[in-house]
C-alpha cells in the first residue's frame, strides 16, 4: 500500500528534474484554489529553490502573492482529465475542488490544500523577487514527500502502468506519460 | 526522410511544454561548447520567450553572456550517451564537440553550432536582465525547427522507438523517454 514518504530536502529537485506537469495549490482568506502549471522546474539544490511561470490574470497568481506560499504536486495519468480540466477554468468563476470532487489534505508547513493520489507533493514559500515581473516566481522548497511506491531512496520507480506514472503536457488535454528508462553509458 | 522544417515562432513554446532534457549550444572567439541542462522551459508565447538555468562557473554561461546568444536543442533517445557525458565534463577541459564525435550544422539566425539528429532546435537571443543573478537566463527564440518526422502542423508525432523520442533527465545519467499518450476530456 502507497504511503506518502518524506524526501531530504537537498534531494528534492529529483522530483522535478525530468519536467513534469505541476499542480499548483494555494489559499488565501480560507478559500483555495488550483490550477495546472507545466512551466515550473528546479532553480537551485540546497537550500532547495523552484521557479513557476504565473499568468498574473491568474487567481493563483494574486493567492501566492498575497499568502507567499503554494503547493506544487505532480499528478499521475489517472489524473489528467482532472489536471486539463483545471488548467481550463478559473478560480474566480467556481471552485475547482467541489466541482472536479478533489480530494485534499492539510499540508505539513503552509496553509494550503494539498491533492490526494498525487506522485510527489512540495511544500514552498514564496522569495519574492523582482523577477516576479516576469511572470517567474521563486520558491523554497520547505517540505517534499512522494507516494512510496512510485519514489522512494532517492529514485523513481515508475509502475508499467502509465495512469501511475507522472505527465507531461503538450497542449490541448494531449499528455505523455514519463516514458520507458534509457540508461546513459555513465562510464 | 526526415527533414529539418521550420515552426511559426509563437508555437515554439510547444517543443519544450512537455519538459525535455536540452543540450545548450553557445560559442565565443569561434570556438563553440555543448552542455547538458534540463532546467529550461517555456516563459512566453509571443513574442517566445524560454529561461534556462545555468551554472555560473559553466564555460556556457560565460559564452552566453559575452555572446548573447545560444542554441536549444532537444536530443532523443539515441543521444542519451551523448547527452549524459556533455553535461559531465567542462568545455575548458576538452572540445566535446571531437571528443564524443558530435556533428553540427550552422544555425540561420545566431554563430552557434546547432547538433545533428535532435527532435528540434531553437535559435536563441539572450535577453539581458537581473534575473541572471540567480542563474535565470531569458531569451527570445529568434529561429525554430524540427525533425519533420517527429513535429510537425503544431504537434508531436511520437515513433513507437524510444531512441527517437525526446528525454527527461532523471539524475545519473537515467533517462525516461517521452512516453505514452494519454489523451485528456477536452469537452
Amino acid at each position: 500500500m502507497s504511503q506518502k514518504v518524506p524526501v531530504e530536502l537537498a534531494k528534492s529537485w529529483l522530483l522535478m528534474n525530468h519536467g513534469p506537469t505541476t499542480l499548483v495549490t494555494s489559499s488565501c482568506d480560507g478559500v483555495g484554489n488550483v490550477m495546472a502549471a507545466s512551466w515550473a522546474m528546479p532553480l537551485d539544490y540546497d537550500p532547495p529553490k523552484v521557479i513557476v511561470v504565473l499568468d498574473f490574470d491568474a487567481l493563483t497568481c494574486q493567492n501566492i502573492e498575497k499568502s507567499g506560499e503554494f503547493g506544487l504536486q505532480l499528478p499521475v495519468g489517472a489524473q489528467a482529465d482532472m489536471t486539463y480540466a483545471v488548467g481550463s477554468v478559473s478560480g474566480r468563476e467556481v471552485n475547482k475542488f467541489e466541482k472536479y470532487k478533489i480530494k485534499t489534505f492539510a499540508a505539513q508547513k503552509i496553509s494550503v490544500p494539498m491533492i490526494e493520489g498525487c506522485a510527489a507533493w512540495m511544500e514552498c514559500k514564496l522569495l519574492p523577487d523582482d523577477c516576479q515581473k516576469h511572470g517567474i516566481f521563486i520558491a523554497e522548497v520547505v517540505a517534499a514527500y512522494t507516494d512510496s511506491e512510485i519514489f522512494s531512496d532517492g529514485r523513481w520507480h515508475f509502475p508499467a502502468d502509465p495512469m501511475h506514472r507522472t505527465i507531461h503536457h503538450t497542449a490541448r488535454g494531449n499528455f505523455y506519460a514519463t516514458g520507458e528508462l534509457i540508461k546513459a553509458n555513465v562510464d
